[in-house]
């Protein structure tokens, strides 16, 4: 099943993207009814970053990222590349060089289920990583994987062409049809935000704002 | 069992609290005899903090955090906020509205032993965070659970109303009684700290400051 | 086994101890064919920290810092304090004061297969640490190990006088009489990278870079 | 999202099924070019079972076990039930009452990326499990999650339908269109392996009988 | 704080202790309002053991078993002893002496939140042990701890005299007070699941048993 | 580094491996000082077996055996194969084929840092295996790794033709010069033991057998 490479991929489109980064990982994971997040484990190497992007995903046997290579001539401007190893892995397969390739192309981050190195050079070149692992350990280059076929990574299931969102709470990918939707009801919940953070922030509760107590009082809450 | 709100608990002086709070979790650890950490997977979402402030205890089910509404009404200000699921989770429970909600009350920070999200503006609004996981994944309100009840979290047995002191190196609990004779006890370690750190500085050995030579050799230790 | 100091170990040259420092650990670790490195849970308590030094093993048994206090007399400049437990720990075995009475005798840091505390303070101090926990929990001074014996420590094999590297991606051990070698391998791979990385900064593909074009077809890839 | 359930799923053929019981999932997993598989942690109650089954998958709120009443209703002669969480969870969603009514269904085996309780009385009842836990924990009936909807599982994609295939070295998911063709992969590779076996313990050597020796030798494998 | 022996603890009822046995881990748990039960890492070192006992606590420093000794002398005939590492420790402190001893006190079993050796032996002499691990790794005797104190052990406070109930599902502990009324409840809920069992057996369905569709329906579950 | 087979190692007297066995690992670890034990998380894939043998080690790429097939035609008669991998790897490297094929040559088990599969044909085979995991996941056979090189396996630092014993309790490592005398130790141990457990069982407490009531005492132990 391995060794294929799906060159042509539909991809989101771009103000989309942009859109669902301004929104952040915690607002599009609520937008589309809490589904498609990464693991908790899937931690980003520097803090403050925030991406989204189309997914040029990699299915790499462990300890191997000959397919790194492959992947990045799929690339385009305003993608991000995402790699799940096909049996758990924390080696590095992705350092500063094949960044300086990814980011010559267009390239906004790598999300990976395994280890990256590098990444004091990484932050310096403001290439955003989330990764499973950073560990030094190398790779090698003797087995074929595939390029964007559908994978499950860190727990969720993607498919090329899907738009990952990716900030400090973590990464959430939005299926590539869904993602317009997914960006009207967003921003849709930022607007409402803002005004219940008002509403908050000058001592309004919770239990006020959403109407709360009555159904409470019903399911039997004491207070003593 | 769950279903429960203790309103008035009692709290330490607050003159007590913030003196815990200059002294870190090091020092009161160690002044309460090595007693009341909490497990180190505990991490502050942002380094620097260091804060103290008198439990308000949540015992949440997993994955739904409408007992967090029911706590923050009965924060006052100083006060942590402190939640314990009822079986482990890493769900994020708590964001930038609860915060600005909790912050509105006087709510110092929060230790969780479960999941936080937002965590980008929680750093901006300097709210403090002490938890198992950051993670984006949201939570129902759908389950009652109780607040100001005695809980384990992380390892650590709490009740409210204990004063709570947590920064860089994580989260420890003084119970609210002995909070005065614990505040004097690491008092009294950070001035012979001082002297110590002065000699080792000038080359003086532990070896030689705390007089081990003796016991070394009569346990057998050799020099080859 | 345990209760020996040994007093006189041979060091590598102060030269190419710094030399590799300068090279970092992802480099160094594929100079010496991707051999020597600490498990990936070895992590640094803050992040730009790059040093190397000579290594002054402690064997210690779990809890227990008496050996820690033995250690420092060992040290010379330009050294490295390197903890392995005799048995799985996450204890605190150092932190400022030690670190103090370390940085006055020219220690560059401490790699510590368990936990240490006071990382505010030995962030300020400028004294880098990589563990695999921090945690305030404090330790005894019980029980007798050993001073620079052969340990392992996170998964690698260390002697007394090995140089170790450590920065943002991790830790390594290079063999001291390996050492001059692995500098000049690793001085090697970075001109070769300076290289690399301009044509790929040029937008010149890893496939072409390094002609992967034609193996990769031999083994089969396929592009659809 | 959650809220459907899906009432007439495919399933495959039952003497595919069946016959791909007998292959066991080692050798199923590797006729499907190392495919599907679960992850390791998934581990039987009790050891020696070997089922094959169709997939009824369920997808449920953490520590909310509603769905699998909901589940049973759909379960023909011969499923399995494949239960994953919405967010990581151990609560025993699942004991011996449950196991009754599937069993009384036909049901022949539980997936469960949770945990599993009354085990004894499962072992018992000869009701196997793969499961991420053992764990008496109860769950609440509070928040709706959905049946026979494509769910991501201990790692592996999903979908109803799909023929589960688990015994002591774990869980394997074929996909129900390559069923049949991968069940005759798999007594391929079984008719091979016999052949094999008689002569590995005859003495010959896997060096001679794969014809290794001249590769090992060209990538430069050296006798010392 | 530590160094303190309690020799007088009060101690629950020999028949309630032993009914509490009978009705197993999950159904106590369930009977006291899902509360007490211990992490579901704590396993059996060999299956289908199933007792109760009043708890003989035991705090002890990591990796050291010389308050074991201590204890023993404090068993009465249907006690278990239960261990709480003051800092986590995977040591074997228990081996087939100490259980020879302990058993020749009347004691039940060992709960302990570390390592447990000597496992063969132990499952040959009938001495049941729950556990964080098995491991050979052997302990000091040089600190001193405490016995018949509270103490949190994997995750559930526990004093001394608690009746501790432990079978293949896990550790559940029942505050003495209350162990009266648990171990009633504990026996309706059996009466009860007799008779839900031969329902569910005969085809019944949980949905119509428990009366559930009309409180799917209106949550909004629906059927595709 | 990788890619060398040492052919002619040194063993030690099958005399001093077999009794080595039948002291089993606890009593061996013991008598070495506490020092040689496999991390705990090596686990028998089933009960009751306890074997020694000299070390033919296995130093191989992550998810590649290539080299378990070049260190089976190294073994002899009453040799265990050890393998660790050169980065952390839970694929199942190891199934009943090579298994039969080891047995023919006389090994007597598997020790591996990684992955095993075909449980249930290798425990009807009796041939033992204490590993990290139980996984279906397969390997390929691309890159070259070492036989009869020093390795580091789970933690303990291990020679070829040093001794493994392997049980119940866990994994240790007999130096092999040692091994004679370490095998005086641990029967030494042993005639001991027997009398100890007499004592014990017939009621006299530890804390008198080991005469430790004044030295407690005088530690301050306290009873109340």
């Amino acid at each position: 099943m391995a060794g294929i490479v799906v060159q042509n991929i539909a991809r989101a489109d771009r103000a989309v993207v942009d859109g669902l980064a301004r929104c952040g990982v915690a607002t599009v994971h609520e937008a589309q009814d809490r589904t498609g997040l990464l693991a908790s484990y899937m931690r980003p190497i520097y803090p403050g970053a925030r991406v989204a992007g189309s997914a040029v995903t990699i299915s790499a046997a462990p300890g191997d990222n000959w397919m790194v290579h492959v992947a990045i001539e799929q690339l385009q401007d305003g993608d991000i590349l995402l790699l799940a190893p096909t049996s758990p892995c924390e080696d590095g397969y992705f350092g500063d060089l094949l960044a300086t390739s990814a980011q010559a192309r267009g390239c906004r981050g790598l999300i990976i289920d395994a280890g990256v190195r590098d990444v004091r050079d990484l932050t310096e070149m403001g290439f955003p990583v989330w990764s499973k692992a950073i560990f030094a350990q190398g790779t090698v280059k003797n087995t074929l994987g595939s390029v964007n076929v559908p994978v499950v990574c860190a727990g969720a299931a993607i498919n090329p062409g899907d738009v990952i969102v990716a900030d400090d709470d973590g990464v959430v990918c939005v299926p590539r049809k869904k993602a317009a939707k997914v960006l009207e009801a967003a921003r849709a919940r930022e607007a409402n935000e803002a005004e219940k953070r008002e509403k908050l922030a000058s001592g309004v509760l919770g239990l006020d704002m959403y109407a709360m107590r009555e159904r409470l009082a019903k399911e039997g809450l004491t207070y003593v």
